[in-house]
Order: structure tokens, then C-alpha cells, then sequence
């Protein structure tokens, strides 16, 4: 096997890790609905160890750890269980995410959904694939958009900003999707399923790997306000299919607008 | 077989025409996002010919019809296809509801998601099954509870009322999750994989076989703003555990009050 192809094996061997687990010990991470598993600690170990001895020059950046910044080296940027609420109640929607950045771009990204199998990847410049068939965005437009509504539910000082924006954006779409796991997600984009995801702070394990998929199978992804994604830290997210991109994004903006002069949003600096 | 069998031989063998269908024609019902295609009305006929000849003096009243009043007889109350929109775009994410109502309340209920031969079946007083394995809410207490925020997507005058429910339920529970398939929603309540669902206006085809399988798996269902669940027609419907139905309903009407008290809508009575 080409390192390439040990690092699916790897990856596959993870969500076979992940499966395994039967007593899930949960535990809160601080935040409001914000937790953790034994089994996010083991996967993220594995692929941490795995990955070490197939790219010994990359560092890493992972949920289930402390983090450096992000530099221009190859860097692997990890969620081991991305949907951890979704793992521990068993609801079947949870995958694991592996981007690799190189001059803190994504390069390259894998998404494994081991209750089906489906291994999602994407090389820059070389396409996106679902177990090695090509993938692609949908053309509908917004009028008919299925939008996956990113609630930022860790952090309350948003939930004004979130609510508003189902407000303001349901009368624009057909309608809203939510499956608790972003990852996930922007594989349904990718694919062709859904047509566009937001969410007002999400992190860059949530969405190395998956912006290089949706990008990869002609869509768009970036900053919500203005410019690209980026990796370094949090940003508010966006990213959807062409057709979609700049007007959703449009709305997006109007909404934050109109959030920020509410008179008791003042004080708060959230971006 | 008995009737019983031969009714979920029946319920699946609708499953199978269903997936079977591969070229679909997507019409627009006139509302936002409301849309039909040939299979939801193939499955829906054969659904009422094969129960016509197993309960010759039964009514029916279906999405895909012309309704009369519901009355006290013997009356199916059918979704062929709930989620036609995730059925159109190849979501595996719909299901067969079948609810059977005598005196107006349901007596017996099956729910079917084809995608993976999964049978829901209640009967009153007999519990919740899936696949004849017996089948319960959870205990999860509403500051853990996933919640399905129903959008009411078909209705331009609820918009508002859904998104400012978003924003004051937020705070207090875990998150909110979205399927676009209200029947399979309530077999995840009834499995005990969410806590609970509302929406400002659903149909009786999209709950009559889910309200009983939720309360025999153990939960309630009810009217949002007070009394039962009915079947005559639209409500805004709410089902939930036994740990979260009081407090939901509470947080629910402080929401329709606040927003019944906005200005802009004094002049609406949307129920």
C-alpha cells in the first residue's frame, strides 16, 4: 500500500475503534452541551499514532487536546468523533474528520462515516469522491435550498444571532436540515444532497477536511462576512453550492446587521 | 396471516414500490416547499386498495387526496410518503405512516422506513414495538433533550413564530435536530433517541400513527398550547418524554404569547 492508501486503512480502522464501544462514559467539556467519550479520546489516539508514523514531519491540531497555532507545516487537523451527542445516544450520525493543511490551506481530507462505510475524499485540484466515485454539488438554487442550520450551541452569547437567522433566512429556502454532526453535513453538500451549511462559530477540526470535499465538488466555502475559510481558529462559517454561496451569504450578513444594533448586543465582541 | 400480518406485510411491500421508483416527477402541492411526486401517490393507492380489502369498513383520509371529516368509525390516516422532499432528494430519510383511529384517538399505528426494514407498530394499550422488539422513551431531562424544531415550512405566517421559538428554546436544552420526516422523528422520540418535537402546524397524517407510538412507547403528545393531540385537522402539535412534555409546553406558550402580543400581528389568527 501507498501512504495514501494506509492512511484510508488507518482512518477505516478508527470508525472500526469508534463502533466497538459499548459503555460510553460521557463527560461535560464546560460548556453547554459540549462533551466527550472515552471513545473520542481512543479514535483521536489511534489516528494520532497511526498518522505520526505514516507523515513523521506533520504536527497536530485535534479536539480532544491542548493545540499549538496553526503554522505553514503540514498539519493534521482532527475530529475524532465529530458528532459526539449524536454517538452516545446512538443515533447513528457521526463520522470522523481528518484535513491535512499545508501553508495553512487544506491539501487534503478525509470523512469516514463507519456506520456506512463511506469514506469521503478530496486532494486539492483533484476532486472529491465517495469511495472512490466522483462527487458533486447540486445547482438548485436558493429559492429550493435545504440548508443545514448550524445552532453554535456551545456558546449562548450566539443563540440570539442563530435564532434570528432561522428567522430571517426559512422564508428565502425550502427548508432546514440539522443532524448534529457539521462533517457530516458538508459530506450531504458535497454529494449533492443538501445545499448549504452556516453556522456562526464552528472550529477547524469541524470543517478542515469538509471544506476541501465541498470545494473539491464545485462548491464554495468561507468566512461568513467576508473572505475565506480559515484554520487557525473559530471563524463563523459558510458554505454551499455555487448557485447558493453569495446570496446566502447576502442574507447572512444582513442578519449579523441587524443583530449588532440591538442595543443590548453593544458590549459583546463575538467575532 | 392474520390481519395484523398481513397489514405490515402490506406496509412493507409499499416500502419496496417506494424504493423501487426511479425516474420521480417532482410537482409543486402551490405552498413553500410543499411538493408531491408519482410515488407518494402509487404508494398511497396501493396502501388504500390492499387495506380496503383487509378492513372493508374503513374510511381514509390521505395526504394525497381529497379528505372528508374524520368520524368516528374505523378511519386510516395516512402519509405515504412523510419526507418527500428527503424522498425526491435521495436522503434516505422518509417512511410510510399508517395510523388507524376509532372515536376519533388512534388505536393502532405503523411506521416504516424502507431504507433500512425498519417496522414501528403500536397498538393502544399494547405498548411500542420495532420490529416486534419492545420499544421505550428516555428519561433525558429537558437541559439534555435533542429537540426536533419543526418549521412549519409550508406556512409563510409561522415563520415568524418558529424562528422566534428557535431562539427562546436554544438556551434550554441540549440542541435541536431536524430530519424533515415528522414520522420518522417520533419513532427516534419512541426509541428514546431525542426527547422531543414540535411544530406550530402539522397535519393529521403526519402524527396519528407517531402520537401512539410515542405514548406507548411511554411519552405524551398533546396540543401545544393545551388539551390532546387531535386528528381533524392541523394543530400545533408537541411530543415529548415525561420528563420534558410540561416544561416544553410551558416554554412553547411563552413563546406564542410573546409573539401574538408583536404589533404585526394582531390582525392574524393562525389557530
Amino acid at each position: 500500500m501507498n501512504t495514501e492508501e494506509r492512511t484510508e486503512h488507518l482512518i477505516r480502522e478508527a470508525g472500526e475503534l469508534m463502533l466497538g464501544f459499548r459503555r460510553l462514559e460521557v463527560t461535560s467539556k464546560g460548556r453547554h452541551g459540549d462533551y466527550v467519550t472515552q471513545a473520542d479520546k481512543a479514535v483521536q489516539e489511534m489516528l494520532m499514532s497511526g498518522l505520526s508514523a505514516l507523515y513523521p514531519e506533520a504536527c497536530f491540531i485535534a479536539e480532544e487536546k491542548e493545540n499549538v497555532t496553526l503554522s505553514d507545516g503540514l498539519t493534521f487537523v482532527i475530529d475524532p468523533i465529530d458528532g459526539t451527542t449524536n454517538f452516545f445516544r446512538h443515533r447513528e450520525s457521526s463520522v470522523i474528520s481528518v484535513g491535512l493543511t499545508e501553508g495553512k490551506r487544506p491539501v487534503e481530507g478525509w470523512i469516514y462515516n463507519p456506520y456506512r462505510g463511506e469514506m469521503f475524499h478530496a486532494a486539492l485540484g483533484q476532486g472529491a469522491f465517495l469511495n472512490g466515485e466522483e462527487i458533486h454539488v447540486s445547482d438548485v438554487p436558493t429559492g429550493n435550498a435545504l440548508v443545514y442550520l448550524g445552532t453554535a450551541s456551545y456558546y449562548e452569547e450566539l443563540m440570539g444571532l442563530t435564532g434570528l437567522s432561522a428567522l430571517r433566512l426559512l422564508p428565502h429556502i425550502a427548508d432546514f436540515r440539522r443532524t448534529g454532526s457539521c462533517a457530516l453535513e458538508l459530506c450531504d453538500i458535497a454529494r449533492g444532497r443538501a445545499e448549504a451549511l452556516f453556522e456562526w462559530r464552528l472550529q477547524p477540526w469541524d470543517t478542515c477536511a469538509g471544506t476541501l470535499l465541498v470545494e473539491e465538488a464545485g462548491g464554495r466555502c468561507g468566512h461568513i462576512l467576508e473572505g475565506e475559510a480559515t484554520f487557525a481558529g473559530p471563524i463563523p462559517f459558510l458554505a454551499a453550492n455555487q448557485a447558493v454561496f453569495d446570496e446566502m451569504r447576502a442574507l447572512l450578513k444582513s442578519v449579523y446587521e441587524e443583530w449588532s444594533a440591538q442595543p443590548w448586543n453593544q458590549q459583546k465582541k463575538v467575532f
